[in-house]
């Protein structure tokens, strides 16, 4: 660890805690003034941190917030990527701590958000102080952080065409993903792609009583379950006409070297608390998550869930699900050929509305680019051992607009664990990985203006 | 109408909204106070009308209210039955005038319980006031008006064998079922069982993001939808084996005379809003609510429901399923297969709890009775047409129950319709069906002491 984060490692900490503190959920409207809030805060700190042109750029939706340090235009320039906003904390009475008052436990930071993504992001906003304060800072950088990740970037398409001029840069660098473990660095070459579908199923104009039409109507709820059940066969196929008409296939060389790294199936199902895991017959749990598409519910309702029995046909039922694309399936249309797919299958007697979320294209990171050598020769140095490039079973979709519409490669140089639970209650990260993260970041920017020279 | 009735019905509907108003849930805990406030109400007004022995009598749940006239030990003795509790009103939005608000629209009257059961219920109370104001009361009558019959009577049992000499009576009386339409009068002669199930299925033990982890673990959502799905087959056939290895099966004369009850199909599917009904085949609408059982999915619920796109793979799914059935089927008999089948059929990775809530015998009524033939009597007068017998889709556990433990045969006289949206929003109940039962159930009681001379 450099002096500088040494001596300054308690404050960096209660300022990100102050950041975790702010419940800026981007799901729900309700939180509203908590995403300008932590807008404003980002602002306030890079301008703090030494960035010029600080400016908290309104869209159609939730502001991104910029902020550059242009040292010298003849050096490489780095655009660092980040979000403020996170997902619900939903299921509260889940966490053990409550979700933004930000707890440490065991040399861990536990909030929502403390590893997606404020934690994470919030380390480029230290390490480009740190540089600022000790004058190591080797390329221009300009900070580009929304507040729209969790809803799929609805906005940030329209604020890059707007701003391609002020955006012009040779990389992009992203702390949104994870490694593999403390020991182990990696850096993810791979994010695979997402259609989020919404399903409203309507049966009989009003909720029935059950005793009385039960058994002469089709009830949406048994209609729906049979709509689901039908989108994968038993072996974890999907069962969508089409769907896997575009997916890359690995060479099998490309397999054995996945296969190589570090991955222990017992600790994984253990950590689960699961007796076994389940997944598409054919490929291994890595691959299942990295190079293979997949489908899943993500929320379902319907009729009457409160205490006790109540005896109702009701007459609407909703789910939610959402299917990880891979090279080189495109999400519009997949979220088509499910929409066209699940109007075929619905049973007489139901109509079915079904809705497309935000999307996201799959993308992979090229490893013979200079950026990919700064980041390995960055990781190498920080953390004593040469980084895995790893494919994330996760969604930054943003990824390849930055390709489309900057023609830029991303360095997604993620520090957080897949213990970290994000998404979930008891969301956490390591202060080593927080602390580390810095280091590393910083390093990042030496060798990176050394590889260009 | 009676000059009685014509000269009270302002009295009788203002007493029946101040009950109506009384938001006595039984599925909720929360209206716990309610539920004491409708018995007290009920007491109350049975002491006005001049009954004996009113008690508010308390059991391990909500109590029974109880109240007397004995005329003449000679004289034949009628038990009424009905209930004061109610089912919850959610939901909530989708009724026009508030639920515990009573409201007068085109001559019904649009309220929780409107019809189930207060409504039905309450006539009882004012045709036997009516009777004791005019001494016109022909038969020894008793009160017997719980408060937990929309949670499966669960302590009338344990009331019943208590009071066993309290409640020496020749028949049980009970408004809580329909008719096919006001000029159409019809008695209930069959009643459904009930076996209702709640399922808990458990997969990973926490929330998991749908990125990293999706395709390679099992999501309880997704295996909900199999479980549910398999149940039943494309043909409304249930699948859980042995479900309908004791259903009495109808003679093809009885089923034709069953065929003869005025229905028309098109006028249900247009009441409905439905393209196609949908149950059992082989079997018409008719015969699939009230000769045969049958499954369906109460309510489901699990992961992200809120507003947006979160991207869960949750830890835990819930259902509520309910079948319904018919003689000879045993409901503990039934539950029990649905939770061996379930169990069975649950894929690797998930765990499943089924509890058992309450459940109902299924009855059937002889129509050869001195019982049935006042019924019948009563309504050909009031009516000046015969009523004709109908087997209900519905249940009402207790009538099996009166039959074990009293050996007495219930009458089931309903003046409720289709119609009435019971256990829905907006439930109501006629202003002509309300006045015309009063003026019925007087007459039962003629009829019956003149058939038992």
């Amino acid at each position: 660890m450099t002096k500088y984060i040494e001596e300054n490692k308690d404050r960096f900490l209660s300022e990100l805690f102050e950041l975790l503190r702010i419940p800026s959920v981007s799901t729900d409207v309700a939180y509203q003034p908590d995403i300008k809030k932590a807008a404003a805060f980002i602002a306030h700190k890079l301008n703090e941190a030494g960035a010029d042109k600080v400016e908290i750029c309104p869209t159609k939706g939730n502001p991104v917030v910029y902020g550059e340090k242009i040292i010298d235009p003849s050096l490489p320039t780095v655009i660092v990527y980040g979000h403020y906003d996170v997902q619900p904390a939903d299921p509260i009475d889940l966490w053990d701590t409550p979700p933004f008052e930000p707890t440490i436990k065991n040399d861990s930071i536990y909030a929502r958000g403390a590893s997606d993504d404020k934690g994470q992001m919030y380390m480029h906003v230290k390490a480009f102080e740190s540089m600022m304060k000790n004058n190591t800072l080797a390329c221009n950088v300009k900070f580009m952080l929304e507040g729209e990740e969790e809803i799929g970037s609805v906005n940030l398409g329209d604020f890059i065409r707007e701003r391609k001029e002020d955006l012009k840069a040779d990389v992009i660098l992203i702390s949104d993903t994870g490694m593999i473990s403390v020991d182990t660095p990696s850096i993810t070459v791979g994010l695979r792609g997402l259609s989020y579908m919404e399903l409203e199923l309507t049966g009989p104009n009003r909720d029935l009583h059950s005793g009385m039409y039960g058994g002469a109507v089709q009830n949406p709820l048994n209609a729906m379950s049979e709509v689901l059940a039908a989108l994968k066969d038993k072996d974890g196929h999907i069962t969508i006409p089409g769907f896997y008409d575009k997916v890359e296939i690995l060479s099998e060389e490309e397999r054995a070297k996945m296969a190589k790294a570090p991955f222990d199936l017992e600790a994984y199902k253990k950590a689960l608390d699961i007796d076994k895991e389940f997944g598409e017959k054919g490929f291994s749990t890595n691959e299942r998550t990295s190079i293979r598409p997949t489908l899943d519910i993500n929320g379902m309702w319907g009729g009457y869930t409160g205490e006790g029995a109540k005896t109702v046909i009701p007459s609407k039922a909703y789910a939610k699900v959402s299917m990880r694309l891979v090279p080189h399936q495109s999400w519009e249309e997949i979220s088509d050929l499910f929409t066209k797919h699940v109007e075929s299958i619905v049973p007489d007697g139901i109509t079915v509305k079904v809705t497309a979320h935000h999307g996201g294209t799959p993308v992979v990171i090229p490893t013979n680019s200079v950026e990919y050598q700064a980041a390995n020769d960055a990781y190498t140095e920080a953390f004593s051992k040469e980084p895995i490039p790893v494919r994330s079973g996760g969604s930054i979709p943003i990824v390849a607009l930055f390709k489309e519409e900057l023609g830029l490669d991303s360095v997604m140089m993620g520090f957080g664990l897949d213990s970290d639970a994000i998404h979930s209650p008891n969301e956490k990260f390591g202060i080593f990985n927080f602390l580390k993260g810095i280091e590393t970041i910083e390093l990042f920017y030496k060798h990176y203006a050394k590889l260009k020279k």
